[in-house]
């Protein structure tokens, strides 16, 4: 077992208290949290928190961690020009080596950044899931317009392989997809009782399109086909109707927000004040490095925050500590983690502990609010998923060493651009 | 002399060139940057840089540094309430003793997120500006509604204390400020030749209430007084008139933009790519960490590139490299640091070093527009002001200790909101 004593505990099970607990960790799981106590077992570390705050680590609801390879490869270019000339070309050269080497970058940066699971979008997933299992990162993959035989077999694969990775099926988007496709994922859907994610209404084009294309909106379109039936929800979300809206609270979708990219790539802003007032599930993604440029949760909460501020012309809109809970517990629902979503007896031990002794962080007014509109990276002490400490004091714990993924991602890239 | 050696340096002297030179430090100056050379001389420090990036710091070209008692103590609420209830009671109980301590706060958040000078409006300048000169910190102050003989006593006194403080006369703001207070100020600019730096037109109602009380708006105002002869700025800038631009790029003044803060608050988006286009100066900053909440560059570069293209819809509006260009050298032009813009022998040595292995900074594709799209705090490895190391290696070099500061300030706000 392994202590945590000697700080804070943000537990986010249900309130936004902070206690002054110890915590104890059982193999991938929380064994205990509460006074310390006489009757301790012995442990086989002691971690003391020196006054710091233990909290469940953040959960990126929507990515596609290997673009990495296009970090600041193509900025400050309009949207239709830089995927089709720049993303997409750069794409077709990518393998499963090379995805899997981008995916290690990717990892790196979550665990710095305090992120302790992804639902992922992208290409080769039986391999970044063996990847995801070797470096203990915890990841829901969702397979990309595939025919019922293929998703089968890959989600087999995948949900095999680790209790850390699993899959879902899904397609890239309404505008990518035939409807043909979109009923072999229905097929794995229903046999499977599985909920259904996919990208939705991320621009305008998208969302007028799919109503030109089949006289319904992308959200009108899936839910026609039946493949809410099990849950599911939709990326980005930007330019929802009404009716796309009344759909999303009726099934209990979960509305993914991605704000820094829809800025980046000037798509909008997507109305979370409404739909929280709604009651409409809601967590976020980071989207990938190629539109962010970064995996940072912190920005995203502060974006989620602020943006609604701005639009709405009122600074008392989007609370923070509503948005504190989509970022690590709302995410880990959205992708049927439910065991990671928060810090109690049983849970799974995904958490990070944030360095109070940041500049940042000083005077402790409101820790979980500070969080939010002050908290950054350089605060990630330490990164836990399922018990195991993959990040510490700057210090990477993962299979290769920094310099490794660097050269390789850095040769890759030379390769894909050449 | 400090030899800064193997790794890359973006001087920003006019282009974006990333050489890979090595830099000198003869005192507070750069004394050569070039390649290695046979006759260098004896140096008391080398600094291996690993690879990693020397830049020119960044320059806050607006905050209220002491007000860090403020931060997390009153987020999401209106504006109005926010300030009148809860901000200026507590302000009310600044001493020069509190002032002091918060302001080593600041400096701290400020020399661990590369930031090497400030542009500060606050209460009880000669002594915040003697907690800088002992600190090392390079700040410009300015003045608050004070009389002719006050100001002028006070910047004479600030002025004598240390290369690295000045200080310019001001006011707080047209809506706070009578026409007399304003002629005060009128008469020290005028005599020294000074140029004029204000608040000016943050929120829509502050510029609607300017036209209904003076039938001008405030750069208007200030513009009809003679205030701007020697030319200045105005801080925030959401809400000019065209015929304000006109007169911005008329007097050649600076439009310091605090896209964080205008978020939070939201008071709105400043029209940075029509400032850009009109040729009208551009400088960055943070506005005061009671309103932003945090002392982070980073954010606001970022927020002033994604606001330009979420607000125009076009994802090509506002190239990052403007933008990291107004962070180091525009701000630093705007607060008559003309020594501190760039990298470049004579300049002085007020440089950071990025650490290029952070994961968010690999691949290597473009580094200046990283820097302002996944750059962030945790990749500040080294600052240094006037030829003085304050920060490496999450380490500082000051005067007390963190662990001192922060007591002192805590101690402090449970003082201010006993």
């Amino acid at each position: 077992m392994i202590r945590f004593f000697n700080g804070k505990i943000l537990a986010l099970n249900g309130n936004y208290d902070v206690t002054d607990h110890e915590l104890w960790v059982d193999g991938d799981k929380i064994a205990y949290i509460g006074p310390a106590r006489a009757d301790a077992p012995a442990f086989e570390r002691e971690i003391d928190l020196a006054g710091n705050l233990l909290m469940p680590g953040f959960k990126n609801a929507h990515t596609h961690s290997a673009m990495t390879f296009g970090r600041s490869i193509a900025d400050d270019m309009p949207l239709q020009p830089w995927l089709f000339e720049r993303i997409f070309p750069l794409e077709a050269k990518l393998t499963p080596e090379r995805v899997c080497w981008l995916f290690k970058l990717a990892i790196m940066e979550y665990v710095s950044g305090g992120v302790t699971a992804g639902f992922d979008m992208y290409f080769y997933r039986p391999q970044s899931a063996e990847t995801c299992a070797e470096y203990g990162f915890r990841n829901v993959f969702c397979s990309l317009n595939d025919t019922y035989e293929t998703i089968i077999a890959e989600m087999d694969k995948v949900n095999s392989l680790s209790p850390l990775v699993s899959m879902l099926p899904s397609i890239h988007a309404e505008y990518t997809t035939s409807i043909d496709t979109m009923k072999e994922v229905l097929r794995v859907c229903q046999e499977r009782k599985l909920p259904f994610f996919t990208h939705i209404s991320e621009t305008a084009t998208e969302h007028a399109g799919s109503i030109e294309r089949h006289g319904l909106t992308p959200t009108e379109l899936f839910d026609s086909l039946g493949l809410f039936e099990y849950g599911g929800g939709g990326y980005h979300c930007v330019h929802l109707s009404e009716n796309d809206m009344e759909i999303f609270k009726k099934r209990g979708l979960w509305a993914i927000t991605c704000p820094a990219s829809n800025a980046k790539l000037a798509s909008g802003i997507a109305p979370l004040e409404k739909f929280s007032a709604m009651g409409i599930n809601m967590g976020i993604g980071t989207d990938g490095p190629s539109s962010n440029n970064s995996l940072d949760m912190f920005r995203e909460m502060y974006l989620a925050c602020v943006l609604q501020k701005l639009s709405l012309g009122d600074a008392a809109a989007m609370d923070a500590l509503k948005v504190l809970s989509m970022a690590c517990c709302g995410s880990a629902k959205a992708m049927g983690l439910n065991d990671c979503d928060c810090l109690a007896e049983g849970k799974q031990a995904d958490m990070i502990v944030i360095d109070l002794s940041r500049p940042s962080m000083q005077p402790i007014n409101n820790i979980p609010k500070n969080l939010v509109y002050s908290g950054s990276k350089d605060c990630v002490k330490l990164t836990m998923i399922a018990g195991k400490v993959l990040y510490e004091n700057g210090e990477f714990f993962l299979p290769d060493s920094p310099e490794t993924i660097y050269e390789n991602c850095q040769r890759i890239v030379a390769e894909m651009t050449a």
